[in-house]
């Protein structure tokens, strides 16, 4: 199928596995890939070569490549480990990364690893816990450098470089109260190696941002840092007190996540589906999805059975009739996926919805009118009679309209119902354009000829 | 419609538009909100509203403004002002925004512009402007600050002492060489906070990671900034020379909009459609996706008019046809995005995709299975009729499989042909399932009834 002889690290790995060459598999996998690249690989294999790859792996570097895997991936893994193994694993993560990956594990197995951590780890960790994944507080991980208002740079720099090392993606620091740490500013490091050594960090800080409530959405945490060109920003409980930081490495997977979101969503796919989930799993899901659709194609279907008497005089009816619920199909999910985006985005809100619906409606006319006329042409040449010509360009222009109509109002009462509109939207749009599509045509044909 | 009383700053500004209070509208463009809320206001404004608040804002502001918005609406704004105005909008801002915002105007307009720049900021954006928006150095900014390899880390803190300001999203400082300003290595801030006054910057920086190709496509950038989670990166040209760097916050950009993509394409909409486009704009577009899926659906007719005959004997075929193709088309589509975001995503590829097919078609069979069994049932239990259930069961289940093979195949055929799955995958795909299942259903009825 392709020319190109691409070699990538995943069939070099499938040739060694199946030559059986593990011990060159387990040196690749161990020493010449990152924990990321190893991680990306055990996503792109299927289940079976994923638990042989996943058994090659040393136990020291489980960790690092568990915390890149996505849940559902972790989940499975997880599964197959006993509670010490999952406290050996998870010894060398950030606690947001051990958050993450205890929030994977039954509840009874998270008490056990609570119970047998160290304090300060264990502490920190049900701070952490205590917040759903998709909050601030989820996304929050607690390698804060924190200073004091009243001190100088010069001990600022003096207290840094006594350290051996500062957190990753620390591009600033925080500053908090000597009394109950409240939040009072950030310290950016670009600020401090530019500042005269004798001034106070009060004098340099810089209070303009807001901190971050940990119990802010973390989609909320997206825009926040789309919006200021955040790396790291504070994150504080009710009480104004420094809690940890989100970093924008986090907040990316956010960002992807929920693009991902509307695009599986509207396919009835969850964002978290492994490409490469086994078998029964992923028929199960999907059988689900099939089931909804067909109490739409049911229903479609119980529309054209009223009207079985008129298909049986003019059998070209049921020839066309496909026309008419697919164009408005198409236009409906044009508008819908257009509003879906827009909401996503933050742009359609209430007040602009009545300019939009407006506009929707337009383009659903305009275009229903173009498309009515060729169809409607199509239509009288092909079956020389000028009345289904007239019928089906009827048809078009009313179910286009209520393609419009249906794509702008569904995913505003669906949110407003605090029902996903990348969920429910699709299903609920086709239902619709096929029911006013056929009861349209095949009840104005009806009409023509009864 | 919503209970919530919810007062946006759109609501307020739309208010104080109506009542006709431009002076607080204006003082609220220009004071009250940052640059990326007003362009999110504009963006979210429909064209009309959008034109009257761009002329509210202040001069000095535009530019700061204008590369916040979209290209789509920059081209828009940017098509009403002469060249002077625009050499003044795009004074202040970084070069890879003014290449940006050049790339919107017609040639004749940028060499224009060239012209009258200095020199300096002429070499710069020429340099810029050489390579296509959607690559290494269309996303760079040339805010770099470098060192030679050779000083000690005393006197880099300095010499960047002596800046009054480092850029923003300043995380590391580039080491060049003496001769020539080729690429060495990277000395993060965090890193020299932390070392020893006396040591050398070779003895500290980091040249693990290599600098980015100029002409490297954005979406592989992307990829690299999410594995080694970067904040900065260094671009350099085919001799190794640095020629900038790219930061975060124009990676984040680029990942939503390669995940907007998928979704955009998929309802046959571009990613940079405007959710407020003029009316006649956006019908034209969309009357294009329109025409194509109704070639996909005159297609089906002709399938279906190949069996007129035979509906006409059995009407009950016209009532459930929908069905099969409805059902085919859902299981295609499921796929269809599954595999269309593994691609994104870069899971699928050759190695792998024949383990994908396999259980892709096996899902389908199943599937197709169950729900064969229950319309069959349905089906016999509506029309009193046993042969009308075989033949709808059968005709589903081979619908279901046809679904799951171009699901998987067409995106991968697609891409090796250099077309966007994600754009013509959809409408062949829906093409596929309705020829096929009215093809099965209506073939095996005239077989069965015949």
């Amino acid at each position: 199928m392709t020319t190109r002889e691409e070699t990538t690290a995943l069939d070099k790995l499938n040739r060694a596995l199946e030559s059986g060459a593990l011990q060159q598999v387990r040196f690749t996998l161990n020493t010449s890939l990152r924990p990321v690249e190893v991680a990306h690989l055990l996503e792109k294999s299927p289940p079976k070569e994923r638990q042989i790859l996943w058994n090659l792996i040393k136990e020291e570097n489980e960790g690092k490549v568990l915390q890149y895997l996505p849940d559902d991936i972790q989940a499975d893994i997880l599964s197959t480990m006993d509670t010490d193994r999952v406290l050996a694993v998870t010894e060398s993560l950030d606690t947001d990364d051990v958050a993450d990956i205890l929030q994977q594990l039954p509840e009874r197995v998270t008490k056990e690893l609570l119970q047998i951590m160290d304090q300060q780890n264990r502490e920190r960790l049900e701070e952490i816990l205590g917040y759903p994944e998709d909050t601030a507080g989820g996304l929050m991980n607690t390698d804060t450098v924190t200073i004091r208002p009243d001190i100088t740079v010069e001990t600022v720099l003096r207290y840094i470089r006594r350290h051996n090392e500062i957190p990753e993606m620390t591009d600033s620091l925080f500053v908090v109260s000597r009394k109950k740490e409240s939040y009072i500013g950030i310290l950016p490091l670009t600020k401090l190696l530019v500042s005269d050594p004798n001034i106070t960090v009060r004098e340099i800080m810089n209070t303009d941002i807001d901190p971050i409530p940990a119990d802010m959405p973390d989609d909320e945490v997206a825009k926040l840092f789309e919006k200021h060109d955040l790396v790291s920003a504070p994150v504080v409980n009710t009480e104004g007190r420094l809690l940890g930081r989100i970093t924008i490495d986090d907040v990316v997977d956010v960002i992807r996540e929920d693009a991902d979101h509307s695009l599986m969503s509207m396919a009835g796919l969850d964002e978290d589906e492994d490409t490469f989930a086994p078998l029964m799993k992923t028929t199960r899901r999907r059988a689900v999805w099939l089931g909804i659709n067909l109490i739409t194609a049911l229903t479609a279907s119980a529309v054209i059975g009223i009207f079985q008497d008129t298909i049986d005089k003019v059998v070209a009816l049921a020839v066309l009739m496909p026309i008419v619920a697919s164009m408005g199909g198409i236009a409906g999910s044009q508008t819908l996926t257009l509003v879906i985006r827009g909401q996503a985005l933050g742009h359609v809100e209430r007040s602009n919805a009545g300019w939009l619906l407006n506009r929707e409606l337009l383009v659903g006319g305009l275009n229903g009118l173009l498309w009515a006329l060729v169809v409607a042409g199509v239509s009288i040449f092909w079956f020389e009679d000028t009345t289904i010509g007239l019928v089906i360009g009827l048809a078009i222009i009313i179910n286009l309209i209520a393609g419009a109509l249906s794509g702008t109002l569904l995913p505003l009462i669906l949110k407003n119902w605090g029902i996903d509109p990348a969920l429910a939207g699709s299903v609920l749009l086709t239902t619709i354009t096929d029911v006013v599509g056929f009861f349209a045509f095949l009840g104005l044909a009806t009409y023509f000829y009864g």
